[in-house]
């Protein structure tokens, strides 16, 4: 049998994929994945965009596209970032096959094996994943309840810079961010922007969550609109419309993105005209905002319901971080130490993401992802009643 | 500004996507991409299938889905294999954002930087782009009229072993090879494969055009039929049904298709659950068997269009392949060295793919591959007549 590329020593398995099965199991409480609720969707009326845009565009929806992407997503794409401070234009933004795609092409372009990639500690399990196939390590810093703190950052930028490394890019999820449902407030932006600026790093901005304040304010300026020539920027339709769509989009100063859209052409040539074309249709309609706010509601009664019983149910010396939107907390307790975090809570008939998934180097971890956005009250209080039984708490 | 990582250097843009905008444009003759037929597909019932996919089951298909894919497309692909001689089963296939993305993960997954892939000269442009990217070369081997000459394979690969090179696998592209046309006979194909599995190579069998001949007969038998685990078979919806969902599907040994899925994950989580629920639906309904068949009739009526007029235009030096299905034929002409081929094709209002861009090396040569599956007779004849002038032969 022909042996794999070294790369693939370095495939790692997503502990959300790993459980998705599980999860799908009704006995279970899936607290792991960050899926959106879908439930605010009307489906007739997708159902029916989705069917005038066949009847109407099918020549052009079937038939292979430009890797530019389709008609009005890129104008779209332009006032959703205007949102954030954005000043785009449509030549800056590349549709994705979701925001991941995206950070693939990203690290495709800029890393080579043996680089190092700065990024909070803990990130994006996901992120974690494409950096490993590209044999790309991570030096993770610390992070506050405002998220990652520049000072930290510039002095991980100078200590990987004194030993020799390359730093291609600070990988950072400033809004709400995944795991630890945290935002950094604008001045911490503006630090860090400034500590990578001066140091010729690249900041690879993940921003999926950015219109889910649970206050329904606008988001917080983007580093983009700061410094759009310094910040490539990962935007996803999955958090406010529907990930099984697979469309995101990257904005890049254009002569990046030329080259984006060559490596993303070599791969998929473009994402599905159809999911572009209903994302287009759909989150420009008059149908998108009321559902999105919905949404949101949801989340904000949920994360309510998973405060409460957090209090309830979990050890005195557990605490948790309080997120003000986005669809996760991040629960430290130190009796989580020693154990198989998530093989016990599986057990327990509840599914999560263990700490140390968050770290590149798996290092033992105190502390778990618990997801509130895809559960209801009722079931999300069982499951942290579950979890709390493996903290030994009940 | 941070530079690029080395393997950007080997990135390279598709002559097809290239000229897509040009190609757009009505006063072109497009001869250039190897574009399906849409005009056979009823567009309303198309609208209809995705609008009751999407009113029955809206929860599932915009949710996070699967990486194994939506439920019925493993058994379809099941089917459908079973028609090339390939007793596969659901375990052994993975969907994919389409099958040059499936060519992507297995390049990933088997080649490191500097490794050698043995291929059809010419070979499919698409595919150099995917190996580029992963820094690989490409050897290519002698074709005649029926494809891959094994026993020039065989040297090759004996070459390269003595020369220390890593061949992780030889592609083929073995029925109405892209560009040539040409179809590898069973005979062969069983030599290919003793070739390359007493050597220890992979055979990665990319094979989106089995169904398309001209007298609608089976599909020859596929290599992946005769010695699955030392085949990895790529399948495509693009040429059947629609290149614009981005549907395609990969067969593997189960261990390899298990780090094929891990790798996928990383990149696009799961292929767009509404294009492979829309595929599984449509492939799998009594609408899609005569609609492909009418497909292939066009095609059919195109290529005696496309023969006729390289026999009324082209000049006496020149000769082209004779392809039995597909989209495509060779043709070859001196005439053609030296020339800024596509440029002056362009100006003369015609686009082609020039032979310099089927080789890895870009090596000068005297062919091009014109595409006859998208274009109506009479355009053909245009464009060949347009073709011809750029010869010098009008």
């Amino acid at each position: 049998m022909m042996e794999f590329a070294s790369r693939a020593d370095e495939f790692r398995p997503s502990p959300v994929r790993a459980v998705f099965e599980v999860a799908r199991d009704p006995s279970v409480v899936s607290l792991a994945g960050g899926n959106p609720d879908l439930s605010v969707l009307p489906a007739d009326a997708v159902g029916d965009v989705a069917s005038l845009l066949l009847r109407g565009r099918a020549g052009e929806i079937l038939q292979y596209g430009s890797g530019a992407g389709v008609d009005g997503l890129r104008e779209l794409v332009v006032k959703l970032m205007a949102r954030g401070g954005s000043a785009v234009t449509g030549a800056d933004i590349l549709p994705t096959t979701g925001s991941q795609a995206g950070l693939d092409l990203v690290t495709k372009l800029y890393c080579n094996p043996g680089d190092v990639i700065v990024a909070e500690g803990p990130t994006y399990v996901g992120a974690l994943g494409v950096f490993g196939a590209y044999e790309v390590d991570v030096q993770h810093v610390e992070m506050d309840h405002d998220g990652m703190q520049p000072e930290a950052v510039a002095q991980a930028l100078d200590e990987l810079a004194a030993q020799g490394k390359r730093v291609p890019f600070v990988y950072v999820i400033p809004s709400f961010q995944n795991p630890t449902g945290v935002t950094m407030p604008e001045e911490r932006r503006r630090e860090l922007v400034e500590v990578c600026a001066q140091r010729d790093v690249m900041i690879v901005e993940d921003d999926p969550y950015a219109l889910l304040s649970f206050d329904r304010s606008d988001p917080r300026p983007s580093m983009h609109g700061m410094a759009p020539e310094h910040v490539i920027h990962l935007g996803s339709f999955s958090k406010i419309f529907a990930p099984g769509l697979r469309v995101g989009w990257m904005a890049a100063p254009p002569e990046v993105r030329g080259r984006l859209q060559i490596a993303a052409e070599s791969v998929v040539i473009h994402p599905s005209n159809l999911a572009q074309s209903l994302v287009t249709s759909w989150v420009g309609s008059e149908h998108w905002e009321p559902a999105l706010d919905r949404a949101v509601e949801l989340y904000k009664e949920r994360w309510t319901a998973m405060e409460e019983a957090l209090t309830e149910y979990m050890p005195d010396s557990a605490s948790w971080t309080t997120p003000s939107g986005g669809f996760f907390t991040w629960v430290t307790a130190d009796e989580l130490l020693g154990k198989d975090v998530l093989a016990e809570a599986v057990a327990n008939g509840v599914v999560l993401v263990p700490g140390s998934a968050c770290y590149m180097d798996g290092r033992e971890s105190n502390a778990a992802r618990l997801a509130f956005s895809g559960v209801a009250p009722a079931r999300i209080r069982e499951g942290v009643r579950r979890f709390a039984e493996v903290l030994g708490s009940l």
